[in-house]
């Protein structure tokens, strides 16, 4: 029996949920706990019940339909997250619980049941942009982070989490949280350029790079630009400039895999006619080997070393957050994997750059993600696009693995 | 006859026109026509009446205390200006006006009659603090700014210059302004390590660099730190850091004297985890020679578009502003050089790499500078300092160079 998803009906959930926060550029506005979160929320609940699922609310707001199975085994996750960053795009996390959605969708219209419930989940605040940090409630259910610290995150404008959530009317029951499950599958747009630079439309994520954040902090001497001779001078910018070509070379000479990026950088004074006297920047290593991040590290703190006593500056490096690579389970990834073929599709596998809810539940579920490719890498950004062929294979891929795993 | 300046006197001076503004730091914040900047121009005007000068204001509230030759030729003018940054030095400008002031009471002491007058002058808003550009008042004399555009300046608070002249009441009248003299002496503190590097007190000044700035704009493309491999990435701030190791190469491979400096830096989006979008930094060149700074700029433009190319990022250059170099008058050096020979000071010739108001005024009356060695090349910093030793050399230099110019 070929099983397939309806690609209309799921393209267009994806445009009506789109229409909740609506921005003008074509993409959506819609921050955790906010009242379009809110709308969105009743929506997939009015689409979870039409659905014929039980929808579970627990103490974080976390939200569950569960479809029953033959058996009381525990469920196979299939979840993402509807609330998006600002002036975001439409795709980002709503593809994957409405692929969820579609998945049982179109097992209903198939009359088809699984050994092992199904459960769509919907993560509270995985953007973490309203309320920092990012995968709180994913995280809290994997026991990263306890009940008082989420409801005490408060946002610019001193609002509580807690609050909020009460606020909304999406506070449930402890025991409804979607902790214990017999896989995790969660499908998302990829948010990078790879499978697009390699024609195809879904990759297998083998698992979420392990990151290393530090701050470098270079002390020269601030001065005049005009009376000090250049050799005279202990410009802290132009060592910075040589150590951030550095953090390139440490990640290229790696392999083709480690990414290192310097995104934020802070001169002082600032002034265009005086040599700086401090700057700080940022350094972001990502790798799927945790070794090779800690050899990252180390390099670059030989760099900077040597870069700041070559120029007469002071070099600090600050390590101040580590988070290990998470490797997927390889059952699941091998369910993902024998779906790609199943479907005919390239097989690429991949790792993931950014962090997703996955990172979290791979703790204490065996879990697994499915990229859709993005058109141009683009996300969180209005103009984020997948292709209605790229969803339908991703949905695709989606029900046939979660069929494999609550087999 | 061997004539010298009062030493102490001088120090006392300078000590008590820094109780006016005086920060807790050590230095003094004296913005221009503030009620500090008032209470200073009143003592001032004090000391110039006590020491017999004929006190004029101008339209733009500079300051002029004559005192007669036994001639009607067109005076000598010693200057420079008693405002100052916020948290400033109590020796930039002030020490320039005193050792002035200090040159005339000298002369009474002696009772000295010179044959062409002697102009002591204090220059409104040099800094260009509060308002802005600097040199704005020995800019207008000189025909670089009209009057309405100077009473026109507003503050960070919206209040107008010509208000707060007259609210000073420091506006008089055109036919004051110091415009018309055989010469122009202004002592200053160097800003600079020179002196310091060579061990020497005074400094003789060549003349005053030109000046090129630039704004360099490189625009790559945003995208998440994470999932774009770096092979993949059009990251314009790693182009910037190759561009800012390229400027200081600019400025040493032409010879000792040229200075490039890069003070200003903005990066787009400024986020860890996000790789820029967009760089946009300052370049600063200066030199005493007009084709050089040409030359600079050239080389800036096609390092930047090579650079660009290679990293397949945009690259823009703005020479937004251009200031050409300013060769003291001959005759005014060798004054000054024949004060330093019979002083016994060692000769030290530099170029002054931060503007003054002798730069306006060489337009129009020949002119010089003497440098007083700055301690740590410090200024516009509470910090700042120069040794008794060193101000009284500088003040003979003065005091001598103004009895030859005035014989």
């Amino acid at each position: 029996m070929t099983i397939r998803i309806n690609t209309a009906r799921l393209l267009e959930s994806v445009a009506e949920l789109a229409r909740i926060g609506a921005s003008e550029g074509g993409g959506v506005t819609r921050l955790t706990l906010s009242d379009e979160d809110k709308a969105a929320r009743d929506l997939l609940t009015t689409w979870m019940t039409e659905a014929g699922l039980d929808v579970r609310i627990d103490d974080l707001g976390n939200m569950t339909g569960v479809r029953r199975g033959s058996t009381d085994a525990p469920p196979v996750i299939l979840a993402s997250h509807i609330d998006s960053v600002v002036k975001g795009g439409r795709y980002d996390g709503a593809l994957g619980v409405l692929a969820a959605l579609e998945v049982v969708r179109t097992l209903n219209d198939n009359g088809i049941e699984t050994a092992k419930p199904l459960a769509v989940v919907n993560w509270t605040n995985e953007e973490g942009v309203r309320f920092e940090p990012a995968l709180l409630c994913s995280g809290a259910v994997a026991g990263a982070f306890d009940v008082g610290y989420v409801n005490d995150r408060v946002d610019r404008d001193g609002k509580r989490f807690g609050d909020e959530l009460d606020r909304i009317g999406y506070r449930g029951e402890i025991e409804n949280r979607p902790g214990s499950a017999s896989a995790y599958l969660e499908l998302h747009i990829e948010q990078g350029p790879v499978l697009e630079a390699d024609d195809l439309p879904v990759g297998i994520v083998g698992g979420i790079f392990g990151l290393a954040w530090s701050e470098v902090t270079i002390t020269g001497k601030s001065d005049h630009a005009g009376p000090s001779p250049m050799h005279l001078r202990r410009d802290p910018l132009i060592a910075a400039a040589e150590i951030i070509q550095g953090v390139e070379r440490i990640a290229t000479m790696e392999d083709d895999i480690a990414v290192a990026t310097v995104g934020r950088v802070a001169v002082e004074p600032n002034v265009i006619n005086t040599i700086p006297g401090k700057v700080v920047f940022s350094v972001d290593f990502r790798h799927p080997d945790e070794s090779v991040l800690d050899t990252q590290v180390s390099r670059l703190e030989a760099l900077v070393e040597h870069v700041c006593s070559e120029r007469k500056v002071e070099g600090k490096v600050d390590t101040f957050w580590r988070s290990r690579p998470t490797p997927f389970d390889p059952a699941i990834v091998a369910a993902i994997r024998d779906a790609v073929r199943v479907l005919g599709l390239g097989e690429r596998d991949l790792w993931s750059g950014a962090a997703h809810d996955a990172k979290y539940m791979a703790d204490i579920v065996p879990s697994g993600m499915i990229f859709v490719r993005s058109q141009g890498g683009l996300s969180h950004a209005e103009g984020e696009y997948s292709t209605p062929e790229d969803i339908e294979a991703g949905a695709n891929v989606l029900l046939l693995a979660a069929l494999q795993l609550s087999a």
